[in-house]
């Protein structure tokens, strides 16, 4: 039963997924989804109920059909996880064990840190209802346990594998916390938006929208605010030109009432 | 159309999830599940395509039903936001629109801020297919992107939902990200872990096994920190001293060989 690429070396630094004895197609197959939308690809499988190949799942998988391609097959969950150097069991806390717990985020650093030191890491999961016996446990030396909602912290396969992914992906990702999607367009020039500003500010000042006197400062570092904030693009800017051109227009056409 | 409840306050502190136009009623449930999985409850539906209420979706929701049942309906996403103080978007990195992007641990942070602060936040979704149309993303004043395997990047409605408020759940949790699951039992004391070292090396003395005595230290030094690193319990202790008299008496038995 089990494949020929059963001792593949584990290259990719990625922690191999390990489904003990996985019951739906569907889910194996949303779970090579989850897996490649997070760059992970060594997928294992442990006496999968319906057999493999099993078309339920490359239903499902779409473009992570390569996952399943590739996936190993074992009798038990000690074979597959025999070339790891560090395995986690995703689980609920355990019980009638002592066993560390770490969060997903946690986890993920530290299987990153077990990665950089060339060592290979995996993370075992239970069948869809029943979840992992305490003798698969035994073979994990930390349990991963996801802080959720306690009144409703079940997650089927495909989501925990999701959520461990994710946590993997991001340790490793430079993705900026915060940007500006500027697509091809230049924040304006500080010249041009206090052009602006000196325009816009004559045109109120016109029309005695500074009034009184006394809080008219107040009211332009106000107006100045709105627009400072805004990450005004050059183009952006001259739209504005544009609006204050085609109100003095109207202005005008009234008559300058 | 709308709900009585469409003007309800957004007391809980939790975003607000917005589904423009859902088409499956089975992704509406499970929007539902992986909402409640993260303490969300204000779940707003905009003109979902096959009516509402719908069966396909309690029948996956399970025991999420509750937040179907409170599920505030509207027209457009203009009003599903109207009482809300901040909106984010869920989607790609917007094309042909300047906005800012923040990834789901960052957004998670901002909307704990704005949570403290006593404002309403929601994030819009777009529908399966299509996603967000422009005019909807005006709505929102940051997009939400999530990093991920750019070759395969795309997620399905109530993984989408799963990764961001599961990012707002963490960002409030304080489950410690290492942690002991003792199940009732006791750390040894160091005393007692001292006692079986030195029975242990009175054991291995005594059979000649630190040899030659130069690596003495060494050996005992490593054989220590593999019990060290292991975080023994005191009943593990005293399995271990059983282990050891088992030992003895197969030794004795043998003739002391």
């Amino acid at each position: 039963m089990a494949g020929t690429n059963k001792r593949r070396p584990a290259v990719l630094g990625g922690p191999a997924v390990v489904l003990v004895e996985p019951q739906l197609g569907e889910n194996i197959g949303m779970v090579a989804r989850a897996m490649l939308n997070c760059g992970l690809t060594d997928l294992r499988l442990v006496s999968p109920r319906d057999g493999w190949p099993n078309p339920a799942a490359v239903s499902v998988a779409a473009g992570a059909a390569t996952v399943l391609d590739g996936a190993a097959l074992f009798e038990t969950a000690a074979e597959a996880v025999g070339d790891l150097n560090r395995v986690y069991a995703a689980t609920a806390r355990p019980r009638g064990m002592v066993k560390p717990v770490v969060t997903p985020r946690a986890a993920a650093a530290d299987m990153r840190a077990a990665a950089g030191r060339g060592e290979a890491v995996g993370i075992l999961f239970g069948p869809e209802r029943a979840g992992l016996t305490n003798d698969d446990l035994t073979l994990a030396g930390q349990v991963i346990a996801v802080p959720l909602n306690p009144a409703f912290a079940s997650l089927n396969l495909a989501q925990a594998a999701l959520i461990l992914g994710y946590e993997w992906f991001q340790a490793g990702d430079s993705t900026p916390a915060r940007s500006l999607a500027l697509d091809g367009n230049t924040p304006a020039a500080r010249e041009e938006l206090a052009n602006f500003f000196t325009r816009l500010e004559a045109a109120l000042d016109e029309d005695g929208f500074f009034h009184p006197e006394e809080k008219r400062a107040g009211m332009v570092r106000n107006l100045r605010n709105v627009f400072a904030r805004a990450d005004l693009t050059d183009v952006e800017v001259r739209t504005l030109h544009g609006v204050l051109s085609a109100l003095a227009k109207v202005r005008k056409r009234r008559g300058g009432d």
